[in-house]
């Protein structure tokens, strides 16, 4: 698997569309012979790595355009190969054009993601960085891109490569016990073995459970908004978004979209669930028409039920509350409990627990976006401790934890050192096709398909 | 007007979207500086022009992301100022930051074509170049393409610059001659400057009659398409879009966009033009919603008249021809008659100057395509001779020919040195406007607020 490829891709690598200018990206071991075939102006087989040259590029007698092609010799490049990027005029004549000529030369249209596959293959990316790579592209605020940043990077690689050092260390030892099987010794010490497993499994259970809260910044955080018709949910959602919509400050050429009913706070993205229940029957748990609304809360990290005190009887919204409360605890979500319309009825007692707003007049609106905030756990994401946010690593994790629960037990019973062996060889698996020491091409193909063109 | 700049701008010079990469462009005299301010890896304000440095661009102790940063030194730039491209991960959400940080660091959000004007205040570009980079990025068939380039690279400068320096010699003289008026000599050659001027003349008019075929070239040539309800003229379109689409061959990440009832035939783009008319009445004339129909084919550089033989008399027929005929001999565009469903009713006699196609059978298409392409003068556009295609161009191209006229008059009747002086100064200043050696502040905001941001 990790052999350099042998042939030469191309594609795009900015986005379609006019612009000033577009990118094409070439690489592979005739990348630089390729571009030099239609160059014209200096040589490029004997420039440096690292360069910049201005010149055009010709299809027979016709210039095609005028560009400045970048080198990267191997293997100073993203994929270790030899990559070139020509900067053109941002046409689509253009770089059709341009594309069709260096395949004419040699150059094979590249597949999602196989530049990418290549720095993997090449050895300069592990597997979960590469993943970061197409996080990183998508993420869409500060949260998201803090955490694709931070695995690209390799924070999470690091973590797991201590506990795999550590692992190989015991499981050598284990192997050299089988070779001295006829005589009984022990040089993988049973307690340090178990001292390390619990170690391990310590961490990885940390890594698991920071899955929840990684999914949700990645995806953003699902909170369902819940209460009787009129009681003014969309003027609240509508609030939110326009605060939101000032201070995203717009800059020309780069507008953003703001996805109806997902909403950024503090960085933090909100997707905002609307439910049609919790309304024509006081007696939620039974109405058939409720389950669903239960089933969206059941998905959602926080509920936000939303009721106007003047036409709530105390006693019915205690009882939905007790309703809805039970659920988020089993859910392990967050309830909130807000009561709009404060400005004109205020609630006549202090009800602890329930936040006053007043969606319309835009009262205390920072008060429940702090409130949406404390739900989520941003202590663990400003701190440097390294969050999972992809599904994939979590089902190895979790295949890792069994495997050393396995072998937790095989240190308590008498069971025979080559099996403990299998089972430490089995966790260690896992752990590598996270970082992809451990891949197939199905694998490969999964991860890398889901990647842009030109990546 | 020809100094350089002292603020620095920036934009996003690749298209809006999510790719693989973007590419941010700073340019200015600080441009080193800001970049150097964010920019973590080796001090960019020491490297040579044209060298490419990975690092990161960190916002405080955030890593907004991994970049490679391009390095030109004025003025080795296509602005001529010092010029930074930073090509980092192609997310919106990181374009805006790094966009934002370099904005706090003291660089200003670049206008519409700011970069170009710049390459042209500072002398990288005359006007026409400059206008004719816009259109290199809006070209979308060859023999647009090939007309943006030939006037960026300075073809159409060339030509104009020969013009003006012997028309400046011519003036000077005449100019001496006022110095010396007192002794009635003639330093400037009557009967030379009458040669240059008639040889300045036939080169212009040459340009300006060239002014058509570029004209559509850049737009497309238009061809009305008129007939009857029913004689087949969708089924006509729709078989020469379809083997446009079959020639063009799809890059992914790169589809070109096929409008409606635009075809690109051999790289010369049609726009075709339906019409409702010629059809109710046989007295085309007289009719009054036939006027309209006119009216487009007046506008037209074809007219595609497409027929039934087996529902059309042989009288009615002659008749629409004499009549179309007249039509386009006055406006001097091409009329090309056209018999459908050939297959099942040939013409009789050999009518000379009716194709005779089917459109449902696919049956002497590239007839029909042949005689489109006959219709455009492609003999000049193959040749090297120039050929202008903006409005802009026309006009300045027609008051130098008024004013050279005047100059002529002056030669021939009795008129002081300094009023002919005057009339050569004249085609001299809107020769001047073509390449921007004359501009207005008022002229430069027309051209140049039409190119995309980060050109």
């Amino acid at each position: 698997m990790n052999q350099f490829q042998e042939d030469t891709i191309v594609a795009l690598a900015t986005p379609n569309g006019i612009g000033a200018i577009g990118v094409i990206r070439l690489s592979g071991p005739e990348a630089i012979q390729i571009i030099n075939a239609v160059f014209k102006g200096k040589d490029l087989s004997k420039q440096a790595t690292h360069t910049l040259h201005f010149g055009t590029i010709k299809d027979g007698a016709n210039i095609v355009d005028e560009v400045l092609v970048s080198l990267f010799i191997a293997p100073q490049s993203y994929t270790k190969e030899n990559v070139v990027e020509i900067s053109c005029h941002g046409s689509s004549y253009i770089i059709d054009n341009i594309i069709k000529l260096l395949i004419k030369q040699g150059a094979r249209l590249a597949k999602p993601g196989e530049f990418t596959l290549r720095a993997f293959l090449n050895g300069g990316l592990d597997l979960s960085q590469a993943e970061a790579v197409a996080d990183l592209i998508a993420s869409n605020s500060k949260a998201s891109h803090q955490l694709a940043m931070q695995q690209m990077r390799g924070g999470f690689s690091n973590e797991l490569k201590i506990l795999r050092e550590q692992l190989i260390h015991f499981a050598s030892m284990i192997e050299l016990e089988l070779d001295f099987s006829e005589e009984d010794v022990e040089f993988a010490n049973r307690d340090d073995l178990r001292r390390l497993i619990s170690n391990l499994q310590s961490i990885i259970s940390n890594l698991i459970r920071s899955f929840d809260l990684g999914n949700v910044i990645k995806n953003g955080v699902p909170v369902v908004i819940a209460g009787k018709p009129n009681v003014g949910k969309s003027t609240l959602l509508n609030a939110l978004l326009n605060e939101e919509r000032a201070i995203v400050s717009e800059i020309a050429g780069t507008t953003r979209d703001t996805v109806e009913d997902e909403i950024t706070i503090k960085g933090v993205r909100f997707r905002f669930i609307d439910t049609a229940g919790i309304r024509e029957t006081q007696d939620i748990i039974e109405a058939k028409g409720v389950e669903r609304t239960f089933e969206k809360i059941k998905s959602s990290a926080i509920v936000l039920y939303l009721f106007d005190p003047s036409e709530t009887q105390e006693e019915e919204l205690s009882k939905i509350i007790q309703d809805l409360k039970a659920v988020t605890e089993e859910n392990n979500s967050t309830l909130l409990v807000v009561s709009n319309k404060s400005d004109i009825h205020p609630l006549a007692t202090e009800n602890t627990g329930v936040l006053e707003i007043s969606a319309k007049e835009k009262l205390n609106l920072e008060k429940l976006e702090q409130a949406l905030l404390a739900a989520v756990n941003l202590n663990q994401l400003n701190s440097d401790e390294v969050i999972i946010s992809n599904i994939r690593h979590l089902e190895a994790l979790k295949k890792t934890d069994e495997a050393l629960n396995r072998v937790l037990y095989g240190i308590d019973n008498p069971i025979t050192s080559d099996f403990l062996a299998l089972d430490i060889k089995q966790a260690l698996h896992y752990l590598g096709e996270i970082v992809g020491t451990v891949t197939t091409d199905d694998l490969l193909d999964n991860i890398f398909s889901k990647f842009c063109i030109g990546k």
